[in-house]
């Protein structure tokens, strides 16, 4: 197996934190996202949607996308689970994994990309240009994050974790999100409490340096 | 177990049909998102991200976001499996479900909630007010949509469903992406023949009616 990485991206970090956890080591292979290497032919072939993290399995499958990645290392490595154990757990795993994406990650992904000379002109990605930086996305962001870390500062004032008692993808998906935010320097508002004392714990587990 | 939904929006859509392809039966509950009643005290205590589709297990907890609902039902209704058997199987499924959902499902919301008047200031789900439309989404919409249906057409030149050999949650992703693009008149490109042929066959069984 190989994992197409890319060390300051998000979501490639969001598998090395899972691989961390699980004790995992998978040769990385880094693709230059600051040179667009993804849009080389030989990696677009690899994945035709252009994205990291990319797996490649020894018989040349390719999965992409990161919870697909996830789940297929937590398939053939199931101790620690972060997927949830019983249907319930997992249930709540994946509605807040969900919830950290959908209301967290994706509005850091617009703040960062319709903010940053880098991106002019391929705000999505996987698209190489023609998509424009739209700066309207910038202040909705902004406020969809506010509302995010008021959200979860809630759900973490009465559970340990994001999904509940136990560490689970939902938890490295929302550190990975206010990573992210403080690209463009957002932080976790003062008044979010739960949420800090969270972070801070995650911050120190070992899989943190992944 | 009772299930809150509102039958117009694709997101209770795909929970609908998913129990219908495995012959669960589960009552609905109406929550009217054409009034708002998503924002009723009384909804937002059972969910306070404000969305549906969401169940409501006999014991009162609840759990929102499709695809968590639809994996908790999965647990529980293991035959037929639509979130695939196999390891390898289960991921090609999650990352045909993602990209269907990152590259069509995400732009057909873009293009319907900035283009309708009735989302005017609530482009976002979830979000009562405060979210204005932003005109340039319905034009990166359009042109992510493209991409969309050219990419899967690719994809279904080779494979029967769309995450492979087997019919899952990414062909009802796919199905709901459709029907959503449809709303503002976008229809699949007449080469995508692939698709369309794909499209007429999940249309014609019989969980497209529920």
């Amino acid at each position: 197996m190989k994992l197409y990485d890319y060390t300051r991206a998000p979501n490639p970090r969001r598998v090395r934190i899972f691989m961390a956890e699980k004790g995992i080591e998978i040769p990385l292979e880094a693709v230059d996202l600051g040179t667009e290497a993804q849009f080389d032919e030989d990696f677009a072939r690899r994945n035709p949607f252009r994205t990291v993290p990319l797996l490649e399995l020894d018989d040349g499958t390719h999965i992409s996308e990161s919870m697909a990645i996830c789940r297929y290392l937590e398939a053939l490595n199931p101790e620690p689970p972060l997927f949830g154990s019983t249907p319930l757990e997992q249930a709540r795993v994946e509605m807040w994994s969900r919830r950290a994406e959908l209301t967290g990650l994706l509005h850091a992904a617009d703040v960062v990309r319709n903010s940053i000379a880098f991106f002019a002109d391929k705000s999505l990605p996987g698209v190489q240009g023609g998509s424009p930086q739209i700066e309207a996305l910038i202040e909705r962001g902004k406020a969809g994050l506010d509302r995010f870390f008021r959200a979860f500062d809630q759900q973490l004032a009465d559970n340990e974790f994001v999904a509940g008692d136990h560490y689970s993808v939902a938890d490295i998906t929302t550190q990975v999100t206010i990573e992210f935010a403080g690209w463009r320097k957002i932080g976790i508002p003062e008044e979010c409490q739960n949420l800090a004392r969270w972070y801070q714990q995650v911050s120190a587990r070992p899989s943190a340096k992944a």
